[in-house]
């Protein structure tokens, strides 16, 4: 019997497809490919394949019980481990894509750039077509940021701060770990003792049991009146309402969510109008941006190698930790 | 008789204040500061004063046949080169202050991100209260950028985007001299070769004879049809017509103007309502920022011992080429 992959993709180009090819005949596998468009197809297929490539919760819940690996091109892989009924077999491998880190790097540098130069402020006027003095603004330049995660997602951002001239970079993760880039990092056991002094705390936590409301209300109330919130993790690790709240009444500066809970969130939901609040629909980890799905695409290829070695593949997500 | 310094400034610290007061003492010269609601005082007297340090066409009006050197605290000189009755005394020297470049490279990089990843076009949904999928971006990294102007801002834009992994930066100056951080600068007389194969152009030109209507609607017709546009410089670099023209019809993918002509723009103005347009009030060389206070003073003290050993100092401006 052959051994196969079902590949359910959008954006795959036809090198991308080349080198998928290519991993596959290498690690002994035969690559079916599917466009969104082709579920029924790529259901029929997945029947009799023993990997899946794609970010289908549907189309999981679909696979058979001889799925051994599922690789999801997102890096938040949080549907997949909160319930595991979706996997047919409880001991299938999960592993994620985190080609991401460049294209939500540049959505942070986006958005701070923005809160410190005012520009939700600005855009307002604009649009009712008036002009205004300059309002006191702040730069990158000289200035410190605390970073709630230290992944990929936070090695990108740091490396970018620092080539713009930030004086201090502090990052908190779940061991403490050194990372490069960062001035220091301390676990987020010690993040309450560091809130009160963050002046733009930059957050790209995954979604697990830990991280939800990881900044509640009493922890929003330590930020200092002219810190910035930056939130392209997870919509669950920010306690929304006393947020609005902090916002709207002055007691923090503004802030800038790609993500959200719920998700698209509902049109009468307070979010919508909450003060110097950047809001964008969850788009900051763009997988149309070539270089995304590139690593994206290469990350796989690496593990199918691997898995046709039979080693255990490099970005394998422990289910019950949640990344 | 003792010879005296009127400074009518927004914005200095007392570290500011101190810091001139030393650099005057040093070249024998009494300090006198004024705030902007002071400008009867500042007036009277300036008219026992040599140097005036300020940001006002009226007060130097005002100055009298034995004013010396002007120092003004702004990057754009052109209202005092356009027009020389402004100087009562013909051989006035002026000096100007650029200590913008830290501050407007921030403001170009986040206007360059919100234009490559849409923000005008998910702004627009934002503001509707709903929600979209992910639109087709571009990224600063492996991207390439074309600058209109290599200096101070030039420099320090090239500098920001090499950090975030700009694969090409190409420079054009009226010298074409090779330029630090540049892959290439040539001679702005080359401007129709090269603008065909523009991604991102960014102006940051001074406003002088040669750069009215540099990017007229001949050039904005040279572009490619994804090429983006922005402008730090000055409004009349661009013919604004064709450029709305361009913009409305899809010719060009967006624009992003902090300058333009007249400022302030009037309400019927058709630059405000535009296509994928960023507008700014003239707000991306913003004194408050400490970091460009602090180097606009450090310039003006520097240039005060040099005059005070008698040499001219190191920001003159060529008044009649105006920059």
């Amino acid at each position: 019997m052959s051994r196969e992959i079902c590949i359910y993709q959008e954006f795959l180009t036809d090198a991308h497809r080349a080198a998928i090819r290519s991993a596959a005949d290498q690690a002994g596998l035969i690559p079916h490919f599917f466009t969104l468009d082709q579920f029924e197809e790529a259901r029929e297929c997945l029947q009799h394949c023993e990997v899946l490539y794609a970010h289908s919760v549907k189309l999981l819940r679909a696979a058979p019980a001889s799925l051994k690996w599922y690789c999801c091109s997102f890096a938040g892989v949080d549907p997949y481990c909160k319930d595991p009924s979706v996997f047919a077999n409880p001991d299938c491998m999960l592993t994620n894509s985190n080609g991401y880190g460049v294209t939500i790097a540049e959505h942070v540098v986006m958005v701070t750039l923005m809160l410190l130069r005012r520009m939700p402020e600005y855009e307002a006027v604009v649009r009712d077509r008036k002009w205004t003095n300059q309002l006191p603004i702040r730069s990158i330049r000289d200035n410190e940021f605390t970073l709630l995660g230290t992944g990929n997602i936070g090695s990108n951002v740091a490396e970018r701060l620092r080539g713009m001239g930030a004086a201090k970079i502090t990052g908190l993760s779940r061991s403490g770990q050194a990372v490069s880039g960062f001035d220091a990092v301390y676990p987020i056991s010690r993040l309450d003792e560091i809130l009160p002094s963050a002046k733009i705390l930059i957050m790209s936590l995954p979604g697990t049991a830990e991280t939800v409301h990881i900044l509640d209300r009493a922890r929003i109330a330590l930020l200092p009146r002219d810190a910035y919130v930056i939130n392209v993790g997870r919509g669950t690790a920010i306690e929304q309402m006393p947020l609005i709240e902090a916002l709207n009444e002055g007691r923090l500066a503004g802030a800038a969510l790609d993500v959200m809970d719920p998700e698209p969130l509902p049109p009468d939901h307070p979010l919508w109008s909450a003060k110097n609040l950047i809001l964008t629909p969850h788009v900051s980890g763009n997988m149309t941006l070539g270089y995304t799905c590139d690593v994206n695409v290469e990350m796989f290829c690496a593990d199918l190698l691997r898995y046709g070695q039979g080693k255990l593949p490099q970005n394998l997500v422990d289910r019950t930790r949640g990344y």
